[in-house]
């Protein structure tokens, strides 16, 4: 049984622990724009009609650890990305800290198999746990690059992309 | 032997045919938002003091075959930015369809063990080959994130991000 166990682990293309690294490593580099924002640009800055980071930063609490919950638990979540977290950005960051801890106990719970698992997530997104939780992924890349195009406009270096630290 | 390779397909948390097809998603999402630039701002639009679209493709270009095909011969390929692709959209967009062919080619070239491989990429970035990958996707999708923003403040609306097709 260990050897079979050891013989998998060697063979995945991407194991559990590395996919939650990769999402916790693109967290961390969200978390560092997040501190980059002045206080009122976090809420109120925009370009081109698009949102402020703080209501970006929302859709990524509403699809993170509900997203997570609805996977482990089989039963569907509702996705609102409207829900009030505070009007600081230490209110934010907090949030922000707790979800790293639930999300890596939702982690733990979700065996290789279920990967391949077909879903509904969010009653309405169809997908396998992978392609689910890669979207999670991929869209949090794609709204914190819309954060550094405001911290660049707003003449803020932003952090270093590939520093996951 | 059929057996065996069936089994390890069911168990893998990402398959390599899955792993091509998420990163071949995001370039024909990608393709679009060449696509959707007028042609002179592809060239020469820019928000604070970041470099016009054009410049990013060319980025993706020096990653996505040169790191390919490091990887699968093994050889160390210059990292080169600043190739000339030709000065239209046009020329752009022929370069991406002809990388599209190439990069399917050398991903058949992978096997499923050397994902979680040591290797050094262009001589300088170390990673494992999934991890070295991981990065030419994300850094795509965080740069196509800022031809996003350059859309909006065009006045351009921009594909949808979970279009993939």
């Amino acid at each position: 049984m260990e050897n079979t166990i050891n013989e998998q682990t060697t063979t995945q293309v991407m194991t559990p622990e590395q996919f939650l690294e990769q999402y916790q490593g693109h967290r961390r580099l969200t978390r560092r724009v997040i501190e980059a924002f002045p206080e009122k640009e976090f809420f109120n800055y925009s370009i081109g009609g698009m949102r402020p980071f703080a209501e970006m930063t929302k859709e990524l609490f509403a699809i993170a650890v509900p997203g997570l919950t609805e996977i482990v638990s089989g039963k569907t979540v509702e996705f609102d990305e409207h829900r009030d977290y505070g009007s600081t950005k230490a209110d934010f960051l907090k949030k922000w800290d707790q979800d790293t801890e639930e999300i890596n106990k939702l982690w733990s719970q979700i065996s290789l198999e279920r990967f391949q698992e077909e879903i509904k997530l969010f009653g309405q997104y169809e997908g396998t746990v992978l392609s689910s939780i890669q979207y999670f992924v991929d869209n949090e890349i794609h709204h914190r690059a819309q954060g550094y195009v405001y911290l660049r406009a707003l003449d803020i270096e932003p952090p270093f992309f590939y520093d996951r630290s």
